[in-house]
């Protein structure tokens, strides 16, 4: 038996003491403290949370979404915030509000955003447990919660209401002017986000977003993410002869889009790796040299990165580093490719098409519509005579870099620091999370990317988890986060 | 009203008049002479076979292909062959007999085959008439048999059918030693054919092997096919990571399986169309002048060749025609692909794995399992480090080029040249015809591959036909090279 007010034994050794650094230094102790002490009702409400099954993608599950929309809305109106379910031509947003009392008029607002749906929970027979019973399962001494959506995202946006609440407990304010959006269509497309946007922007504005749906660095460091890469991707039919052919008859004399399709392919790259489409690295900057010098500092274990996925040897760019590539190096990727028969055993065919899905992951200030262009232009140019191509347009966004030099950011990373002791590591991101560029572009705001997931939360498989510690400390690390932004 | 003993008008000035040239001239031209007046009743005879419905694939027509054999076991009997309907492990083959009468022993021997199986009707709804009742249709001065199995094969086996009847109706005997294997799985993999001519080889074995299941040059130009391309098939499974990834957090470190594939495709042909395996072009010969002299007259009309299929320009190797390349080239050509995500829309993937069926066609004597070797080394030598690649064996057969010097062929050739007043080309086959090499390998007999299917028949598509001229013709010409083979 633990005594109620003693921190749980998971992070006994792990907390810092209080760091007398904050504006409001015998309040945040005391608010961190909270945390602590109410750690296993703040897991209760979690799993309340986990036990709604909010798969978006599936109409099938429409009533849980809103289900999972209500509860949160409950939970912040409980709690102080003016909260209300707001219907979509999707599945419901959740939109709160709180205003300090007696605010003066000059304190910071922020928006904070996350999402309550989740992904499905396919191949279900891969899962040790329920994915929407939730389980606390300990192992080498962590402490990890098994549900699906633990780790993405509502393990994640609770640590900020838990941290809220703390704050409301102990002193019975919050030192901040804050708005929560919650979407439920994060996992199937966000169709209802561009239009929610657009009607209640004025309503959703703040002098900065808190985007809580990524990583840190490790169990030990956290990150906060300033770096997405942008995302282009094509679809390119390739068209030889009118209709499919016995090779034996045509083979020799046929064009086999085929082949078109593959040279194409295999000249997308030099012999160093690099994307060959012309222009493709205009608005591509070096890495500057502080970010450099920090990402050397981590130390990656490259070779454990990349033996965790089969390789014994890299793929991409002579002279980048692993990290440097995925986090800030443009790519080219073929995601899918089609042609001819695929089925069991031969057919003698020489087909008609053959088509490919192609993205590229962009950096800097890379346009995606000026580099489609460049690639289908690419590609024309590599077709024999009379053969045809047509292309099918699919979404493009261009990289986001948040500025380091920030005050949000700043006051952010002293937070993490204090909670963590251990300096935030400015993370990139290989993929994509277009929230960030509709704040940034629908409500000119820009975000601060924090969360507390790990590389080995499984998200989007079975086991999905996220570790107590993570659950924990994010709450404390939002409490900070909020100390210091409002100083 | 046609006067019996006339030619039908769709032959009047078209036929030959008597050459005098036969070792048994009065015969031969009364024989087909009586082909001439029976026509009709040749024609209600092929249409009873056309009705059923032998499709050989689909196990629910088993039935059917039972009653085309018996149908013609019963008919080969009814002519004066010892016939019988023999059960394999498929569908059952009909095998006869005919011995002349007064026979000195010294009489030639021949096998005739053709198969009564055939393709499927699908997609059924394209036929303009019921694909098993069989029609008449005559539109631009042409009368055609509209069915399916007209031309492929049934139209074409009843052509030996009927000649053997009119040498029979006329003269009482046939002046050879004749056995006929009719197959019943030719369009569906011949399965009983290898273990069957195993068992009865000794009672199948003849002087020479007539196979009628190919086209003539053009409606006025017989040919018979001498050259028949080999084909070699692989299929190549490449795995890059141990699993598939997201695109956005490896993209640029994963070796993805798809880029690996398509360069090893675009790597199979140099600038110059040919194949680049090493040794791969060793036993490749060029075409024989005389050979090439008589392609050359027959003034192939290269661009409705390609036109025909969609295109403006050809493929292949540079420097040759395109009858050189489809029928004395060898190529490569990949006949079906897939990795990665082929469904609609887009998923940032990168796959684990990508394959592709790939497959030769050869010529001269170039050996199928040396290329395949090369091949895989040519892959293998293409992969990045650590990466792997699995191979499927599927079949391989070289090719065939028969003499064109031998008696036989002579023979039937001066037949075919009595019967169209033009001499027959020397035709070269893009496809395979596996039993070919059987007869050769297995019962040590060379073929000629004699048909009268021309290359619109529209063979294994909806609306098959076989021209009346064509059955007529080859009736005709069968009776004549019965004879000219006698001598």
């Amino acid at each position: 038996m633990r005594l109620a007010n003693s921190p749980p034994p998971w992070l006994v050794g792990r907390l810092r003491p209080p760091q007398h650094m904050s504006s409001n230094m015998a309040n945040i102790d005391e608010v961190v403290s909270h945390i602590d002490r109410n750690i296993e009702q703040s897991i209760e409400r979690l799993f309340d949370l986990l036990r709604i099954e909010s798969i978006s993608t599936d109409p099938a599950y429409a009533a849980e979404c809103r289900r999972a929309a209500d509860w949160l809305t409950e939970e912040l109106n409980r709690l102080g915030f003016q909260a209300t379910t707001r219907d979509t031509i999707g599945h419901p947003m959740v939109v709160a509000h709180y205003e300090p009392p007696d605010c003066a008029g000059d304190v910071a607002h922020v928006l904070f955003y996350g999402h309550y749906d989740v992904q499905p929970v396919d191949p279900v027979d891969l899962w040790d447990t329920p994915p929407f019973e939730p389980q606390r399962v300990s192992s080498n001494g962590t402490e990890r919660i098994v549900a699906r959506g633990s780790a993405d995202d509502k393990g994640q946006l609770m640590t900020f209401l838990e941290a809220s609440r703390a704050w409301l407990d102990v002193t019975g304010a919050l030192p901040l002017k804050i708005t929560i959006l919650f979407e439920g269509e994060e996992e199937s497309g966000s169709k209802s986000l561009g239009p929610f946007l657009d009607e209640f922007g004025d309503e959703l504005k703040a002098d900065v977003a808190l985007v809580c749906d990524t990583n840190m660095w490790d169990a030990e460091t956290p990150g906060i993410t300033t770096r997405l890469r942008g995302l282009l991707m094509d679809e390119v039919v390739v068209t030889g002869p009118a209709m499919d052919l016995h090779s034996g008859y045509y083979g020799g004399v046929a064009h086999n889009p085929i082949h078109i399709l593959s040279r194409i392919i295999a000249s997308l790259h030099d012999d160093d790796g690099r994307v060959a489409v012309s222009g493709f690295y205009d608005g591509v900057d070096p890495v500057p040299a502080d970010v450099e010098r920090q990402w050397s500092a981590l130390d990656f274990d490259e070779d454990a990165f990349v033996s965790d996925i089969g390789q014994t040897s890299q793929s991409g760019e002579t002279g980048s580093g692993a990290l440097e590539k995925v986090w800030a190096r443009p790519t080219c990727d073929v995601n899918g490719i089609i042609g001819g028969y695929t089925g069991e055993g031969t057919k003698t065919v020489i087909p008609s098409i053959a088509s490919a899905k192609i993205s590229f992951r962009l950096v800097g200030r890379q346009d995606p519509e000026t580099i489609r262009e460049a690639f289908r232009e690419h590609v024309r140019g590599r077709l024999p005579e009379g053969c045809t191509v047509d292309f099918i347009s699919h979404k493009g966004s261009a990289a986001i870099e948040i500025p380091v030099d920030n005050a949000h950011l700043s006051k952010a990373a002293a937070a993490l620091e204090a909670e963590f002791g251990t300096a935030a590591v400015m993370l990139g991101g290989g993929g994509s999370i277009p929230i960030v560029r509709s704040f940034r572009h629908v409500l000119g705001m820009d975000s601060l990317l924090i969360g507390f997931g790990l590389g080995d939360d499984r998200i989007h498989s079975p086991n999905e988890k996220y570790n107590l510690s993570s659950y924990h400390r994010g709450a404390r690390s939002w409490a900070r986060i909020i100390d210091c932004l409002s100083s």
